[in-house]
């Protein structure tokens, strides 16, 4: 299978599973439906793709990684329900529609989010995996989705905004808002698989470079990019304040930072064969166009 | 030990033990003492304690217990945070305090309730059980926590305002917006002592009585109670037009009830030896103050 189609491969297998995830959850007022709406609303499902493709790289069955998969995908949701609402970025588009807040109020937003955070961890449960390695997997989660993790991130980015921040401290805000998540949908493949603990941070490690290099792209489409392809309106970083890789390095270091990074990822996989998919999606992500 | 100096004695265990965790999150920002303030306001504990209690009613160790009694607390106090909202129920005070975003800021207090939601699952991979019962742990409280669980109940507590609902359907609210975590709270105690499933479901079916005598009690004293001593606004629920046990039977009837319920659920213990402390605690909280 060449990478496009392996890529809407994974892509097909993860909807189909988040959707009958959806299908499951009960129908108290617009609960089900306002879960469902930011779920299942065309995201890359980049972190859900790579947890399939660490675990297979190291021998892992789909099956196995695919409740992690989806559980990481939950909690990826519910923060970017929470990070749109009014009394944070503020956001009413996301890929293209109205946030979730703006179809269902700001109580159900909130709601919905909590509630997909929960039921992550219930799906994590569900893995055909040994208990000890479910175990690993919640731990997992929950630390890079938490206070040391993403939320500490999201704390850290709301404290930048007006402010001038070395690039220190933009990498520290980042590594924990987004590289954190990433690196833990690497290390759910790697766990799925029951790999060694030699692999799992080899994936790791693939993962905080391709989190960084992701980041810096995110932040040149938000300068350079076309809103209807970007799915989210551009230069909110800039009418926010925030202190962004290319406020600081300007565009051209910015794009040459990305491929080093994304270099620096595929590098990190060289000892292990089967490595192609995965060296394809960093390449494929350093030259995004949304 | 008499019933108070027990009491007392869990419920320092579980505040030093929460303080623990509270003082290992990282300080970025306000984030940990925003998490902290709410964690540590002085709650009654009374879910941690129930989770303490069953666990030695059937044989388990204090010790094992604790994380899981920690982790549900957590998951507890993150539920006030965000139902004070003001997109939810827009509470200034909790507890005799002003509200977490009253004090920290919306966002903030956002936040906090997701970090406290999510370091829960990792405090509950912490404690010293065997893999298989912390899955069934991590289980038990998504279930409790998640869409089918408490966060449905809150949904169906903010589509009640303002309506007349039937007796039946407050006590699905009730048995979903409190009930649960309740439940969960014996369940997890349960977990923690490797009961049997029989006495698991013992254990849930006594919380499940006390749970709904504990909702119509707390409806009593949002009518009867003196604000200084219940620690929030008295008639709050009048004051935002929701239909209650007392709105629907009135105070006699639902003081009844509160008793009924409270026999039945120190029924559910008869078999067991020890079950002094539980049933003493259901019948104190029957008649408490705050």
């Amino acid at each position: 299978m060449d990478w496009n189609a392996q890529f809407a491969a994974w892509q097909n297998t993860v909807e189909a599973a988040l959707q009958q995830y959806a299908d499951r959850w009960p129908a108290y007022g617009d609960l089900q439906a306002a879960m469902a709406y930011s779920l299942l609303s065309g995201g890359k499902r980049i972190r859900p793709v790579i947890t399939l493709a660490v675990c297979r790289l190291f021998g892992g069955e789909e099956e196995q990684a695919l409740p992690l998969a989806c559980g990481l995908e939950m909690v990826h949701t519910y923060s970017l329900i929470h990070d749109d609402l009014p009394c944070m970025d503020d956001d009413d588009f996301r890929r293209g529609r109205p946030t979730n807040h703006i179809v269902y109020g700001e109580a159900m937003a909130t709601l919905a989010g909590d509630a997909l955070l929960t039921a992550a961890f219930e799906t994590l449960t569900a893995a055909s995996l040994p208990a000890p390695d479910l175990v690993r997997a919640v731990r997992c989660l929950s630390r890079a989705a938490g206070p040391a993790g993403m939320v500490g991130g999201q704390v850290l980015d709301l404290l930048g905004e007006g402010k001038t921040l070395s690039e220190e401290a933009i990498t520290d805000v980042q590594r924990l808002k987004t590289g954190c998540m990433i690196q833990a949908a690497a290390r759910l493949g790697a766990i799925a698989a029951g790999s060694t603990p030699e692999q799992e941070e080899a994936a790791a490690d693939y993962a905080r470079h391709l989190g960084l290099a992701f980041q810096i792209r995110d932040d040149l489409l938000d300068v350079l990019g076309d809103e209807a392809t970007f799915g989210k309106p551009i230069g909110s970083d800039a009418a926010n304040e925030k202190s962004t890789f290319i406020t600081l390095l300007g565009v051209d270091a910015c794009q040459r930072k990305v491929e080093e990074l994304t270099e620096r990822a595929v590098a990190c996989l060289a000892p292990y064969a089967g490595r192609d998919f995965l060296c394809t999606l960093a390449r494929n992500l350093a030259v995004r166009k949304k």
